[in-house]
């Protein structure tokens, strides 16, 4: 018995095969084509499921054994398998689920690559086992999944999970969204990056901008944090303003919904215990019930594979 | 079979016994003395219940009938039955369900009481068949609970559920749980207030002041939505800035967690459809995907009485 994950993002879409144990035992990679049409994006996919379908490889890779097929994108899907929406491959209230079907006559399902990867944490990762979790990806923005009993919670109209959408500052930042002072715009990778250019500009002395070739464009989140373990004094700034930020949003969801375990993944968490250790202490100090035991922060334990994993385990 | 609710409350505790079609067929209030010891309060409960128990005036009201007894408290309380907070009471870590058994042996339970009002709503109210609801009051404090599948989510550790808490505003107004910026500042009754009178102390002329004869501390919620409906400008300022707020703050829990439907309660929400309508258009304008279906958002049916019937529903 295995299952099909494919985890479908803007550059290109890995396709793993995933055994009961929640392990890869086949894997392979396509470039994402967005100038083919929607029916020849699909027929790509399904040739590449087919030609990872090698029994003399595995006997366990044989059609037969696939139990379902999962796909995360990085979009709005609806539990009917129809992508609602999906800038980066140019698809809207496309039949995924349908297309596919038509091809491989196995269940499939699609969802959200946060949401995917919240599921794959919570059956193969740092929240296994948990009764309730939330994932946060920090990267270019912010992602979130709920896993609840074993379940990603969707809201009743599907629209829900989407934290770096909350408002976190009124009339704040403005939005990509076209609002103003949603979370993205503190806590994201993209965030953390914006402020530690307004940071070196006032101060070119920063180690940030050595790091950084002189040029504040190629500043990135690893470098903020490289800086900051230096000691230097504007990314120590930074950090401190980025924990606060981090230490709100966090305290926000233990107020409202206290979950068992809070897990961040995305590029920013691989900044691992030097972030941890400081959102830890953080956001403690907002939260209204500080004295009694709280929810549990710790970083992703999967890495690239927790999209294909988690896709496999969607049902 | 009928089961005992009681609403305890900082001035008045109310008790009931309620029927299996959630109805109260008897009532009474005791006054909440503080003077008394712990035991002499649940001592005081107690009496009160066993007078309500009056089967000659109902065959209904025996001691044999009743499944089980809950109570609703304004502060926070752990499953195992211990209230861990209650400062209207001055109760602090005090076992009340072993306090209540060893009286009356019957299943005890206690719980918040805007949990318990969501609860009531969610099972005899306007938010009656759903499978998730958020529940707010919009009084005194912001006070909130969510229903899952017909159960009170409390969170992991216990300590959800306090939307009031949840910061709306990076380093905004002070708040009385020691943050800054907390919802409650800007959704709540006394929020509405405040701006109100800081309203009137600019513009004097305004009939919101008349209503309260002259005396800004005289100003309530009801004041100045009844100025508004008399097109007041100074009203109609604060009753926009007001909405906006209200919008922003469901559109969070929509971008969040797209409950099945949110419902209002507590004083501000006597406003009625004035209200309502204006929240309703407003919350769209911060949810992302806004083209989508949208919770329901609903003014609270049950009024006093949804203390006792939440109460006497919880297990």
């Amino acid at each position: 018995m295995i299952r099909i994950g494919l985890d479908i993002g803007g550059t290109g879409i890995q396709i793993g095969a995933v055994n009961e144990e929640n392990r890869i035992i086949k894997e392979a990679s396509i470039p994402t084509r967005t100038d083919l049409s929607f029916a020849e994006q699909v027929d790509q996919m399904v040739a590449c499921i087919k030609e990872l379908l090698n029994p003399a490889e595995n006997p366990e890779l044989t059609m037969e054994n696939v139990v379902s097929i999962g796909a995360g994108i990085p979009g709005l899907a609806s539990s009917d398998g129809v992508v609602i929406n999906c800038t980066n491959l140019g698809w809207r209230h496309v039949p995924l689920r349908e297309e596919f079907q038509t091809r491989i006559s196995k269940p499939f399902f699609v969802d959200n690559d946060a949401n995917v990867a919240a599921l794959a944490e919570s059956i193969a990762g740092v929240s296994a086992g948990s009764s309730s979790s939330i994932f946060i990806t920090l990267g270019t923005g912010i992602g979130s999944g709920i896993i609840i009993d074993g379940k990603i919670w969707k809201g009743y109209h599907g629209i829900g999970g989407e934290l770096g959408h909350m408002i976190l500052e009124l009339d704040g930042q403005p939005c990509s969204c076209g609002n103003r002072g949603c979370l993205e715009q503190y806590c994201s990778a993209t965030a953390l990056i914006r402020m530690a250019r307004e940071q070196v500009a006032v101060h070119p002395d920063s180690l940030m901008l050595k790091l950084a070739e002189g040029d504040a464009r190629k500043i990135n989140a690893k470098i903020v944090f490289d800086a900051k373990r230096e000691g230097d004094p504007a990314a120590e700034k930074i950090f401190r303003r980025y924990v606060k930020y981090m230490g709100q949003m966090i305290a926000n969801l233990v107020n409202f919904i206290d979950p068992e375990i809070i897990v961040l993944g995305g590029g920013v968490s691989k900044a691992g215990s030097l972030l941890l250790d400081a959102v830890r202490k953080e956001f403690v100090n907002y939260v209204l019930y500080d004295e009694r035991p709280q929810p549990r922060i710790e970083i992703a334990s999967l890495s690239s594979e927790a999209g294909i994993i988690g896709a496999a385990m969607l049902s």
